[in-house]
């Protein structure tokens, strides 16, 4: 009998809506964490061993460690995550293991939590919740400004020409930007389009701006998604402080973006600017985003990652501030999301330990 | 000399953009509460006497006990205010006083509050924004559906060919449901194509609904706002519970829809559907939405309006659902919409006063 089976290590049940991909190949033999809890590192390397795929969370260090323990048999490691700081590359290389990822699955789901709290923070949502749920509603009386913060939405005030308009009613520009212009960046423009987004600007990473802009590609998108020709383009960091209603960072982490967001920045940011970061908790300098929230450099801020997550206690700066609006990390946090990216990671260790194509491979280049 | 002033009672100082609408006018003597509360009810009538007009709150009674103070210099009550549940029309009509309300101004402010409880009810901000708050972050290890809720955003999930879909990750499709289908539904509606929106069904007050929904009135909409022709149209309220992803409810109040939404149309509603409620508080049942809840006949809540606000304690049992979002009404709060009410509410009073055509009028019908 030469039907030897391929063992795979599981570190998280990943749902009966999902485990059927792995449980129905008869190929595998199936190594469960038990537990509804991050995977016991002491179980993983005593049983990773012989291993020839493992599935992995953001939680589970993937190095030399954990790679020795496994032995030459193991094929292919798969992370049921778009980032892989937790993953030695050159660790995977040496030893010829192909990794698989789970990218642009996330993108919807964190592009809908970008316009949410991009709202949420202007809306004053943090103080009027709370107001709600202390029963202290009725201790707030109506006054015509009071909860008041500047609208997404242009305003489209119908005023008589028989009467001067206010100055601060005829604003009628929204100009969002992204620092940061990937696929979420663009999935986010695209929502605030019907919000009256009347410009977009953006700014990607020095490092990475080898490239001008190029006119036909941000002009074929603004085709796309119904906005008029000439209304996005790319500007460097000072005018994107300077002119975004609504900035938005969705940049990769790591040291090249460390505390791209810092006071110099926020000091050249409109009064009534809005901070949204959905990305990584390192791009924002938090004391500086802070003393911006408390001195009014800006309106508010909305954060979904803070830098040394997930210690951040009721005594942080940013959370003591009204008008930051915080989130635990939970940007890909739907049913939808989840199952996609679950079955993402089911299926690139599948198909590297059958042979077949991954579905979405990191390829780890040479350099 | 006769360049007699005519006497105009403010009920609330309507700030620095608006107010020299009124103070520039050599014509007016103003008379204008004092402080930043409601106004004092005493005051009121012992002030409003000889005016010739009058700007109220929606906290200022308009009956027969204000215009008998008032006397018949009155000629026109001006409310900042797009409801006029607190003006008696047949008194103002036995008396030929007109009345200026601030319709329309809103339809932003109100349809972006709107899609923001339909993202916060989904993605169980409630409960996660109150973990941060209270510096629990750390406590709450990730899994794989930890926090998750249905996605507003259709999945561009792409699955390869070779590896099957799971079936909880096909749904592709988004219905939106709308109780009640004016402007701010409308606009609503708009905002939430680019999130991947596939069909919209909607339903009239059945008093309203004396005409058949037209269906190139429906496509034309489509077509503005780049939706597929045929994919908004009119159903009954059976349909409308059973079929919709997220219910909004923008109606009137009043007795025509009291508690429109109660526990026969809840419990025909999807265990995954987000009741949305930004309209009056009157319309839904507040002991059928808990219950709801609490035995997950339906998802999520998120309310700006509460039966009995602004007195809902720390124990009402919506507030006490761990998944009912419950702003302030701060449907209109923000500081381009409130300028804008503001702005009416000046000029209606001003063009009632002189002669000239009010911005915004009701005109207060025989019936």
């Amino acid at each position: 009998m030469s039907d030897k089976k391929f063992k795979v290590v599981i570190c998280r049940d990943l749902g009966p809506d999902v485990m059927p991909i792995l449980t129905s190949r008869k190929e595998l033999d199936l190594t469960i964490w038990p537990h509804q809890t991050p995977c016991d590192r002491k179980w993983l390397l005593e049983n990773i061993q012989g291993a020839a795929g493992v599935v992995v969370m953001l939680s589970d260090k993937v190095n030399d460690e954990l790679l020795d323990a496994a032995g030459s048999s193991l094929k292919v490691v798969s992370t049921m995550s778009v980032g892989y700081e937790h993953v030695s590359l050159d660790a995977l290389k040496n030893r010829n293991i192909k990794l698989g990822y789970t990218p642009d699955v996330l993108t919807d789901a964190v592009a809908d939590i970008a316009v949410m709290l991009a709202l949420m923070a202007g809306r004053n949502t943090k103080e009027t919740m709370h107001i709600v749920d202390k029963g202290e509603w009725a201790n707030h009386t109506w006054s015509p400004f009071s909860f008041c913060g500047p609208q997404l939405s242009t305003s489209s005030l119908p005023i008589s020409p028989d009467f001067p308009r206010p100055s601060s009613a005829t604003k009628v520009e929204r100009t969002v930007g992204f620092l940061g212009f990937g696929r979420i960046a663009q999935a986010t423009l695209a929502r605030l389009v019907p919000f009256g987004v009347t410009k977009c600007i953006y700014s990607t990473n020095p490092s990475s701006t080898t490239k001008p802009s190029d006119r036909s590609v941000d002009d074929a998108l603004a085709e796309r998604i119904h906005l008029p020709k000439g209304s996005i383009y790319r500007v460097d960091q000072q005018m994107l402080a300077k002119e975004s209603d609504v900035l938005f960072v969705l940049a990769p982490g790591g040291p090249a973006t460390y505390h791209v967001i810092d006071e110099d920045f926020l000091k050249r940011m409109k009064k009534t600017a809005i901070l949204i970061n959905p990305s990584r908790g390192t791009l924002v300098d938090s004391d500086a985003l802070a003393k911006a929230l408390k001195e009014q450099w800006i309106w508010a801020a909305g954060l979904d990652v803070v830098e040394g997550e997930p210690n951040v206690a009721a005594d942080h700066p940013l959370v003591q501030e009204p008008r930051c609006v915080i989130l635990p990390h939970i940007g890909s946090a739907t049913f939808e999301t989840r199952l996609g990216m679950a079955t993402l990671a089911a299926q690139n260790v599948v198909a590297g330990i059958l042979g077949a194509q991954m579905p979405t491979e990191l390829v780890l280049s040479d350099k």
